[in-house]
Order: structure tokens, then C-alpha cells, then sequence
């Protein structure tokens, strides 16, 4: 905020609104370390928001060295101006950096894609095993997750580079036809996009950041909740990295927390509220909330805390993740390989129709659960199947490798995809 | 979801996977108007989706036609792709009326921009009177919000329009190498894009257009609030349109209330929760969610009609809503015209320091409450405000017209702004 | 709606405000297959409410019998009034329907509860195997989680029982001295309590109802998750009940989706946006609100009906669950059996003291760990832990029939006090 | 979380589970100043929760005083029984003094129920006036909602007064026998009740408390946006009282801006976000949540934090509002009266029937409306109404402190109501 009180007073000299001398007394009066932040936030609950003392304040240091001067601070601007422009500034900084870690974490989880591209897996639906895939291709869905989250942030940001700078309500008033040019030179001091209007209680560029935090948490739950489901002890396919004093439990010394993940679920249930709260804030009376503006203040500021936190997790977790194929492999052949019942059926329904194949198939999974034996064995003694597949065939039709070439391949085409959107963009 | 079906048959048979002969008994099938809704809801319950039982009538209807094509019905899908690419599809057609209708409300709010660019009206902050504004530039403020929810909603609609089609587990292993060119031929039949993978579980898209909604609802409702606060008894600067049946009280004769500021504010509440739904939905399980997924089903269509119904409420009551110029004029002279003390501030500070003329117009105010007269009439009798300002000046500082002139001219750059933007977007 | 309207007019008949010539035409009029549902919809969205459009077809239809009696319709009432009070007539309807489903699904939750009491399961923190419980233990949690949400149900119910019955503006005046007389009458003929004033604008109560069913959801979604995790194919320790068309899968024969979970999870998921509504529309503007009132209209319904089928889905799930102890005790053999650790380190601890007996526990793990072995061998051949405990001794230590015999003892008692509170509150 | 250790230690020696001997050194350790929170900070980020940093270091801090004591610290417990307690007991203490400062604004709202029951003022529906109420009615509205959320705190606190004890999955197995004993103990030494059984993932306790809390932000914002609405400018009806950098504003002198009410709106848009955060949180899996039980830390406390400067605004806003009766009546005169319409209305119907009453006074509201008169000259210049009411009746009929009786005796009763309940309290 005091940034702004000094790129404004130099904006202010710059269209000859107040004179040059102006500039070093508010320099000098305008450095952070010189205000008792403890009793600013007292006197900010009682006049309604922290500019109103903070510049009753910076007003005196600087009437101490330069009673002119004094009468130049804040010149033309409303409180709100300067709130939300320090916002707009916080934003992109803090932005930037989960934009970055985002990227990172993608970077991770396109490496754990290249590397298990074609590392069988259970596929689950429901909990419950369904048709194999990839470890890889599981991977591939994380990172494109990450990807879009990452470039839905930085588009949002763009889009909230906003000035803010209306004065009391709006049109600059104070400050006659000067008003355009200070606020174009304040706009390009800090970096930032002069608008048509201040966007007072017209919210809706916080709004979509508050949006794209919120999907950026929410996309890096679900990374989470995978991993912590499939580092299960029953499940075993991949671990946390263990660090000391990291995930541990003093009373049950084997234990293995999934935290980095946990960390990122938690993430994932306390975004939807805070969004919800940013969006319940935009209905904001006329030129100046009675409440919205001022329910975001603690709101957005945490949404910023939980996606950083959760993506700096989700990165190292993905970046150092122990991953068991053997583990993988096994479960995909527990309970008899019954999941991989659909290759079967893809290998019986061309030569008897998709009905038909159904019901061999179904006959044949009844039969392997019953017995205990695997799905392999009873398809191969069935005479039935046998009828219209012989034992290569079905041999193929229930290999792992050969039901997850798709997903192979998918994995590897995106990746390149991803290669290519990188190099142009780095290019562009 | 019958379309869906139509089309992947459609694009098995070119692809070969499929013969032509089925194509006409399932295309047979799949009219609407053959199934139950009311049976299929309760099917759905039980087997957990719709598309379950719907693919069960479906194919029984196939079959009666022709026994063989039955077996080529859902060929290479899950529900979920069904589901979901029926959803990209509705969403493209309500969103683009929703976007349109925003369009139209966007163009009432810009004319009354431009009609009431110069009309004073009081500034209002913490619903107090501040310095005054034109009744132009509060309509320019809701222009600009319903431009830029109308904006992103069609963004996140396009970055939206991705067909889902990954068979069970994402990996379209059914139909082998067939698979791209299956995919690719449904996204052409249905204008859809064909992604690098499915996003069964990654449900960015979806949350993104929620969010797009959300703020949609928000914009409008924050223009509901102002209109029905304009609209207050005591205040009476707007008014909606009356129509025979609308916004009665059988038992107050005299009332119009606000009823479609009071459809959009209402919007405005319900949306939040609702987009909080669709990101608590987003950490889905694997490759299908146990309740994620399920989540999102009533409550995206929940958004969408909230949205078409704000927009739509908003659209008529700014394309006809009553404006009384003489009121606003007479709410910004009552109470001695100190919300104008800004004004003579501004005024004053260039000659006497920003403290000094604070110090003056502060008491001037209290003088003018105190007995009751206007703030004009107690500086113009005021010797330590004429000894700095003559009565032309005193009368200028207060004029409302001439303190009001820097709003008019915002509201013009921006409609010219808008012109453009406009003219732009119909040759591009 | 139209009972409200009878039961007005019948209270005001008694308290000798309209003759009691005027109830037979208006109880003729009231019945609702009179009414078109669709058109008073439209209306309804153009007058601001239903009860307009419905008291105007309810006036014609009973003028058309009696013109006189048609001025006494709807006397003295507001709209709101009859929403309200038909709302709370409905919720008391509705809400004792979910307290008594409740009510079965902790039944079913105590019958498990009484029936495994005993059965040893592996405790899972994080996800990941802890120490042994009981499944009857966690059982008795569902049980205990169901019980009071039907208490908090019920409670909050009856302390909503309140009529609504102001007029325009709460206080009757229409009505003049006789107002609370009718106002008794009106409420005693429906069932409810008169509170000393309306509350129109008040709404903790139906904000309270909406807390009790968002917190019923979040328990039935709690059950619904730990059901589908413990359903997960390669933990198999539950499944859900089977039926013709449940939870199946059309390509993947073997699936048996926990689709009755699903739905509680999905609820929990749900509920949350939609209290969140409910408390957001609670600031009503002065009398009556402009958007907050408006917003519960369709959202308590939802919260309702999702309340409902939650509760129903897992009665039914919890009724006819599927118990495989045969899996728990393989679990919790698994992975060598370290979940049990803490049992050795509480053998050892008294003799040896904690952080000696952590440090024995956490070298014999890790050697397990390492050579695949069970704990319970490494143990008895570690001679450091030998000269502490003998064979029987490690032997109970990692005993899972023992190790749980305090949650076994907890399920009883608190099983005993379930049958204490249900017989006093039969006598009661 | 240190006094919950301590406690444990002292019911543990009780039960003679550890010696008496090692007391005193844990209690001497157990001293917050001795540790550094911003270590502890990092270390529970990485460990997974703040407890088991802690407990290492009190360890460490015990074990430099008695060795053998070190390892009696924690004994049995797991982090959450430490963490979960220690909230009870903070929820405990903050929520007594939310409910004793809502008490406080009960008082206040009675205050001015009582002294303005009889003062007319504009009854306000869809911010339209309505039929006349009085000031002391909407203060009563006001203290029934205060009163009512307070009961709703108090009786959730005492419901939540459970302590959590359970160790790793909720049996005390680490205890034996001993585990029914010591919790009693510890409950007891804490002012606790002991479950039946542990609750660390049956979260409807700390539910239920948000929930109350989330209803009190509501109730307060209520009344907040109320006072806002009434202290508009052209309302001035009444106004936040002043004091020394209380709401003013630097630029604008004459502003005196709602900040004590604007506190408690923020807080009620707020609060909803994060009473759905609690909600969502509470599906958590078996015996410890991955993510669920961690959303509920900083949620929780937020909202107590809302809660408690809400009600503070609140009360102080309500026990020094400036109330200005005059406007209140200027407001009711404005417009012509013709919000007293319905006077007139109740005055002719028993006469004319209510559908001719309706006619005849919605054609004198136009008459006044048109001509710009007083609804009470046009009445009495009708002929057609005179031909049922005379001078004085009229009169009566459109005079506000009749047309208010029945609100002034609501009031009454009300507040004689509230005498009644407290001294039964006070007694009882």
C-alpha cells in the first residue's frame, strides 16, 4: 500500500498536479518498517479499513519533514484505490509464483508419464478394478491437469492487471482533466493496465482469480486423493518420499503418512467455501460495499495460502513419488485378473456380437470367482470361447501389455503435444 | 445422450469398426420420444447412472429391428463418455443463449450509459452520499461487468467444448488402433474437439464454465441490488417496468416491487454455493469418482438456469426501466448538498493545503447541518472560504453538472471504447 | 398452500372476523387439482411469488360460488405467511420421514455393530493400516454418527414448528385486537406452535433445519466412504448388496459398484453449497428481503430430498451389507502384520520403558519389512526383545483377538447404552 | 494442547498407569513459553500435525529433568485426542464468551424494543414501504434472533462438551482395562463429559458448532445490513454512533459511515463459505481423515474469530444508536402516506367487501399519486369512500399509531416474555 502512496504522489509530479518537491518527503515517509502494524490493525476496525490510519499516519511522518508535502499525500485517491491496487500487485507476485510451481509440478508428473507410459495398472472405477491402463496414463491426467490450472491462473492474472484509481466514487473528480494522465503514469509505474473505469464493486476480475485458485486446488486434491488411495497399505502401489520427522507416528513406528498429499486434499475442501465467499461478495452496493469488499480482505489472501501450500506438496511429493510396479502388476492379477474381463469380451464380440460375448464372458468371470481360479485358466478350458478364440489368442486378449497399448500410446502423444506447446510458447 | 450414440455409431461405421447396415436400425431407435423418463430415473438409482438402463432400452429397441446392429450399439464407450459429451453439448447451447442474453443486457446498460452519461446523481458509499456521480457512469459500471461475464462465459465455453471419449478406463482399449480415428470422427460429427485424452476425472472444464456462471450471477446480481436500492420509496430514482401481474401487492395497491432486480440478487445468493459444489466435486477417484462426478449432475444444470434466468430478468428490467432525472437531482440537493463537500475541497486545497481545506470545509458542513441550510448558501457566507474562493468559484466547486464532468466523460471514452471493441469483434 | 388458506379462514370464522357462511365455498375452492400448476409457475415468476397468482384463482374460484365469502380469502395473511407456514408444514412432514430413516439406518448400523462387536479389522489412519479395531467398532461409530443426526433432526424440527402469521409487515394490524385469537386458532388447527411474533425476516429456523440436514448428509457420507473403501477391489472386506440392475457394469461383468454409498457420498458432497445458500440468505432486508428469501425456496427443497435419499441408500446399504471377516483377518495379516506393532511396544514399554520399547519395536519392523517375514517371527527370534517378554507373551502382544478386546468392550457398552436410551425414550 | 498433556499425565497417574513420580516433571516441562511456535510451525507441516513435533519436544524437555518420566508422556493418546480436546476446551471458553457478548446484544435490541414500541416507522417490504410498523417491533426482531442464536451456541458448546480420547483407532488398546478409567479421570480433570466411544471421524460435534456460529454471523448481519439500510442518507432514520476515527472519511468530512454494521454483514457473507468448509469436511475416512479432520483447523477457528467481532460490532452499534424519531415519521409521511393505504383498505372492506375496499383505495393511491397529495386529502375529499366512513374514521384509519397498536402490543408481549424466560433461567 505504501508502494502505491509513492507511485501515485510520483504520478501526481509527473502531470504537474503537485510540484516534484513533493516526492522525497513521501519517499522517505512511505517505508513499511516505520508503522506499528499492531496498532494500525486497531485503528483500521474502527474507521473500516487500514488506509484511512495508515495514511492519517504517513501524512504526519511526512508533515514532519515537509508540511507541504503532507498536504500532497493520497492526492485524488479513495481507499479502496489504494487497497486494491496493492492487491492487484500482491496477486501477481503470489500468482506468478504458483503459476511456476504448478509448472513445476506438471514437469513432474510429465516425467512420471514418460517413464510408466507403459507400466500396466489397474484402471478403478468406482473403487472398484475395471479395464487396465497405465501408470503413465494416470500420471498424464495429473499433469494435464496441472497444465490447464497452471495456464487458467496465469490468463486470470493477465486478465486482473488491472489499475485501480477512481477516487471516492469513480470518476476521478478531484483530480479535473489531470485525472486520465495520472492514472495512465500511475498504471505504468507499477506495471499495470489502466482501465476505461475503476472496478469498485464491479469484482469480477478477483472473482476469477479467487476461480482459478480454486480449480488449481481442486485439480491438485485429485492428485492427492490418488496417491494417498493407491499408497493404501492393502494397495501398496506407490509411496510418499520419506524424509526425518516427515509423515511418521510416534506410537506406530511403520507408518507412512501420505502428508504432502493430505496436505493438498485439505486444500481441496477449504477452496469451494472461500470461493463461494468471493462470489457471495460480488453484489456490492453502488460505488462502495457494506460488507462484500470487505468479507474478500481475509478471503482471497488464504485462497493464495492454500493453493501455494498445496502445490509446493503436490511438486515435491510427484518430483520424489516411490513407485512399486511390481506391486502394480500384482494387483492387476489379484482376484483371478477378472478386470481384464473386457479384453476378452473386445476379442469374442467381433466374431459373436457384443451380446453373445457378454454372456460368455460373464459365464466365464462367474466361474473363475467361484472356483478361485484365474479368469486365464477358465477362459482357456472353456469350450465355448475356445469355440472362436484359440490359446494365443486369448493369451493376448488378457495380457496386460497388449490391453494398455492404447493407453501407451495415448500417454506419448500428449507428451509430445506437451513438448511442442512448450517450445512454442518459448519461442512466442 | 441418444445423439451421442447416433453419432459414435456413425463414426464406428466410418471407421470401419462397425458395418453401415447397423447404422439405420440404431438411428431408428434412438428417438426420445420412445422412452420412459420416469422408468429410466428409477433405473438410474439403481444401477447408478442413466446411461445404464438407457443403453439397455436402446439396445433392446435395436435388436427388435435388427439383432446384429443391437451388438454394435455403445460400441467402445462407458456411460460417462455419454453422459458427459451430452453435457458439452447442452452446455454450448444454453450457454450461448446465456451469453447472448448477457449481450443484450450489456447493450440496455450501455444505452442508458450513454443517455444519463451526464445526469448527476449521488455517489453512494456505504450506502452514504459521497461526491456525486452521473447516473451514466453507474450504468457503465454494470455494462462493463455484464461485457466481461458475457466474455468469459464464451471463453470458457469454448475451452470447454472437448468431447469425452475414453471407454472405461480412458484408454478406448476396445477398439484398439481404431480408437484416434473413432474419436476423431464423433468430435467432427458433433463440433466438438478431440482432446490428447479423456478427462473423466480431471474436471476442469466443467468447474471452469461453473465458475464462469457463478460470476455471471454475481455481475447481475450486484445490478439487481443497485436497481433495487434505486428503486427504495424514500430514494425513487428507477423504477422497473409495471406490467399487468408484475411486482403487486393484493394488499398494498401503491407497491411495484423489484421483482427481476430481486430474480438476479436471488441468483446471486444461490450461485455461490452451487460453484462450491462443482470444485468440492472436483478431486475425483481414479478414473471414476464415487461421488464427485455424481455431485455435478444436478447442479451445473442448477447454475445454468439460474444464470439464464438473472440474465434474462435483468435484460428487461434494464431494457425498460423507469429513471426520474428530478429525483436523483433532488436526493443529491437534500440534506444541504454536503455530499458535494468535496467539491469545494478540491477547490480550496490547491490554495490553502490539502489540511487547511479539509479543516474549512469540515466546519463548514457542521455549520450547515447545524442549522439546517445548504452548504452553498454557509460558504458563500463564509469569510475564511471567500477570502480563497469568489462566489463564481463557490458556486462552481458545488455545481453538480460541472463535479460530475470527468464521470461524463468516462462513460463516453468507454462506450466509444466499446464501439470499437464491438465493430471489431463483427469483422474479425 | 391452499390447507393454509382453509385453515385462515376457519380460525378467522372462530374468532367471528368472517362469517362462517364463507367456509364451505372457500374449502370447495381450495383443492388443489383446480389449479394449473404451469401457469401459476409463469405467474408466479412475474408477481414475485406463488401465493399471488394463487390467492387471485382461489378469490375467482370461490366468488364464482359466493362472491361474499371471496373477500374473505386470504385475510389479514401476506404471502409469505402461507409460503412460510405451508414450508413449515412440509419440513414437519418430510423431516419426520428422514428422522425415521434415520432412525433404520442406525438400527442396521447397531445390528453390525452387535454382530462383529468382536471381529478384528485393521484400524486405518491416513489410509494407511494402524493399530486393530473391531468391525463392530466401526460400526458403532456409523451407529453412533446416525443416531445424532437424528436427534439434532428432530430437535431442530420441533423448535421450527413455528407458525408464520404476521401480514404485510408482521404485526397484524389488519386484523386489529383480533389477531392473536386468530392467530392461536390458525395455529392450533394446523398442528404448530404461535410464537410471540412472526419471522418473516428472522431466519434462524429454517437455517437451522437446513444445519441439521447438511450434518445428516455429512454423516450418511462419511458411512458411504468408508463403505465404498472398504468395498475397493483389493480390500474386499464389504460389498454392497446385489439386485437385478445394480451397480453393475454393461463391459465389465464382474463389477459390484457400492451404488447405494455413492449416493450418500454424493449428498455430502451436495449439502455442503446448499447450507452454505441457506445461511447466506439469512441477512433479510427490513421486512422482507429482496433475494435471500427467495434463494431458500428451491434450496431447502434439494436439501430435503437429498437428505432423504442418502439416508435411504445407506439403510438399505447398511441393512444388507455383505461381511467378508474372512479378508479382515488376511488385511490385517498382510504386509507381515506391522499394523500390530503397537501391541508389542505396549507389552514392552512397562518393562523396558517407551522410547526403549519404540526404539526395540521400530528395529524388529524394519527387519520385517526388509525380509519380507511376519512380524510375529522376527519378534520371537529378536533376543533383545526375548529377555522381555516370553513366547505366550509376543504371542498375546500381536494378537488381534486380544489387541482389540478394549474396542470390543467400548461396541458393548455402548450398545447397552443405545438400549437404555431407546427404553427410556419409549417410557418417556 | 500442553494442559490436555498434563491432565493425561495426572489421570494416568490416578489410575496407576504411570508413578506419581513423574508429574512433577512433565507439568514443568508442559509450559508454553518454552517452545518456539514458528519451529513448531514447520515441523508440523512436515510431521502431519502440530502434536507430534510438540510431543518430541516436551519429551526431550521432560526427559532432561527425569529420564523414566520422559516415557510416560502421551501415553496411550494419539495426536488427534490432543489436538481434538484442546479444541473442545478452546471452543469451550471462546463460545461463552460469544454467547455472554450475544447476550449483551439481546439486551441492547430489548433496550430499544422497549423504549421505541410504540414509535411508527415505515414498514419495508422488497425495500418498498409497506404497511407502518414500529421502530420497537423491528428492534424486538432483532433481539429474537440475538436471543435465539445464543440459546442455539450455548446448547451446541454443551452438546460438543465431549472429551476425544480414543489413542491410535479409537479402542485406548495401549491402556488395557486401565482406558475407561483414565478417560474418566482425564474427563473429569478437564470439565469434560466421556463418550461412550472416540469420535475422531464422527466430526457432527464440531459440525454442529460451526453451524451455530455460521447462524449467529447471519442473525448479526441481519440486523447490521437493517441498521445500514436505515442510516442511508435519504433515510437518516438512524445512525452508528461516533467517536474519534470511527468511520469517517478523510475526503468527505459529513460521512459517518456504518462500520460496526458492516463488520457483521462481512461477517455473514463470510461465514456461509466457511460453515460449508465443516460440512464438507465431514465424510472422513475410517479411523483418521485424509484431508477432512486438517480443513477443519484454520476453518473453525475463523469462524469463532467472525462470530465473536460480529457480536462485539453489534452490541456496541445497538447500545448507543442514535435514533431519530422524526425521520422515522417524515419517512412515513412522504409519497403522500400511501403506505398507509391498507388502513384505509381494512377500514372500508368489513363495509364493502375487500375486492370493492381494494377498488376504491387503489383508486385514491392513483388520485394522490397523480395529483402529488396526501392519501389522508384524498380520502376525505371522495365521495364514494365517504359514503362508509366519516371524517374522524378515516382519520383513524390512516393515523400511524393506531395503525401500529397491534405492533406495539406484539412488542409488549414479547419483551414480558423475555422478562419471564430470564428470571426462570436465573433461577433455574
Amino acid at each position: 500500500m505504501l508502494d502505491v502512496e509513492v507511485a501515485l504522489a510520483e504520478a501526481l509530479a509527473e502531470a504537474g498536479v503537485i510540484p516534484p518537491t513533493s516526492l522525497a518527503p513521501i519517499r522517505n515517509a512511505a517505508r513499511a518498517e516505520r508503522y506499528d502494524l499492531v496498532a494500525l490493525d486497531a485503528e483500521a476496525t474502527l474507521a473500516g479499513n487500514p488506509v484511512i490510519p495508515l495514511v492519517r499516519h504517513l501524512t504526519s511522518a511526512v508533515a514532519a519533514e515537509d508540511p507541504t508535502a503532507a498536504g500532497h499525500v493520497h492526492w485524488g485517491a479513495t481507499s479502496q484505490d489504494v487497497m486494491d491496487t496493492a492487491l492487484v500487485l500482491e496477486l501477481r507476485e503470489a500468482g506468478a509464483g504458483i503459476a511456476a510451481t504448478l509448472g513445476r509440478a506438471g514437469d513432474a508428473a510429465a516425467r512420471l508419464a514418460e517413464r510408466y507410459a507403459a507400466t500396466p495398472i489397474a484402471g478403478r472405477t468406482w473403487l472398484q478394478q475395471a479395464t487396465p491402463t497405465t501408470f503413465g496414463a494416470k500420471a498424464m491426467v495429473w499433469m494435464q491437469g496441472l497444465d490447464r490450472a497452471r495456464a487458467r491462473l496465469l490468463s486470470t492474472l493477465d486478465a486482473a492487471g488491472d489499475l485501480q484509481f477512481g477516487g471516492a466514487t469513480g470518476s476521478l473528480s478531484t483530480l479535473g482533466d489531470a485525472g486520465p494522465q495520472v492514472a495512465a503514469a500511475l498504471a505504468a509505474k507499477l506495471g499495470l493496465r489502466a482501465p476505461d473505469a475503476a472496478w469498485h464493486t464491479e469484482r469480477s476480475r478477483v472473482a476469477d482469480v479467487a476461480c482459478a485458485l480454486g480449480i488449481a486446488c481442486g485439480t491438485l486434491g485429485k492428485i492427492g486423493r490418488d496417491v494417498a488411495l493407491l499408497a493404501q497399505t492393502e494397495i501398496g502401489e506407490v509411496a510418499e518420499p520419506t524424509a526425518e520427522g516427515r509423515g511418521g507416528s510416534s506410537s506406530m513406528p511403520h507408518k507412512r503418512n501420505p502428508v504432502g498429499s493430505v496436505r493438498a486434499v485439505s486444500a481441496a475442501v477449504r477452496a469451494p467455501g472461500l470461493v463461494a465467499t468471493m462470489l457471495a461478495a460480488m453484489p456490492q452496493e453502488h460505488e462502495r460495499a457494506i460488507g462484500g469488499w470487505q468479507a474478500e480482505w481475509e478471503t482471497l489472501p488464504e485462497l493464495v495460502a492454500l493453493a501455494a501450500d498445496a502445490s509446493a506438496a503436490m511438486t515435491d511429493t510427484l518430483a520424489h513419488l516411490s513407485v512399486d510396479e511390481a506391486r502394480m502388476r500384482a494387483n492387476l492379477d489379484a482376484a483371478g485378473g477378472v478386470a481384464r474381463a473386457e479384453g476378452l469380451m473386445a476379442a469374442l464380440a467381433p466374431r459373436v456380437g457384443r451380446v453373445e460375448a457378454a454372456r460368455l464372458v460373464e459365464a466365464a468371470v462367474r466361474h473363475a470367482a467361484t472356483r478361485g481360479q484365474a479368469l486365464a485358466e477358465v477362459a482357456q478350458a472353456d469350450e465355448a470361447i475356445r469355440k472362436h478364440l484359440d490359446t494365443a489368442a486369448i493369451e493376448q486378449a488378457l495380457d496386460p501389455i497388449a490391453l494398455t497399448a492404447t493407453a501407451r500410446d495415448i500417454v506419448r502423444r500428449s507428451l509430445r503435444h506437451r513438448e511442442v506447446d512448450r517450445r512454442e510458447h518459448d519461442h512466442g
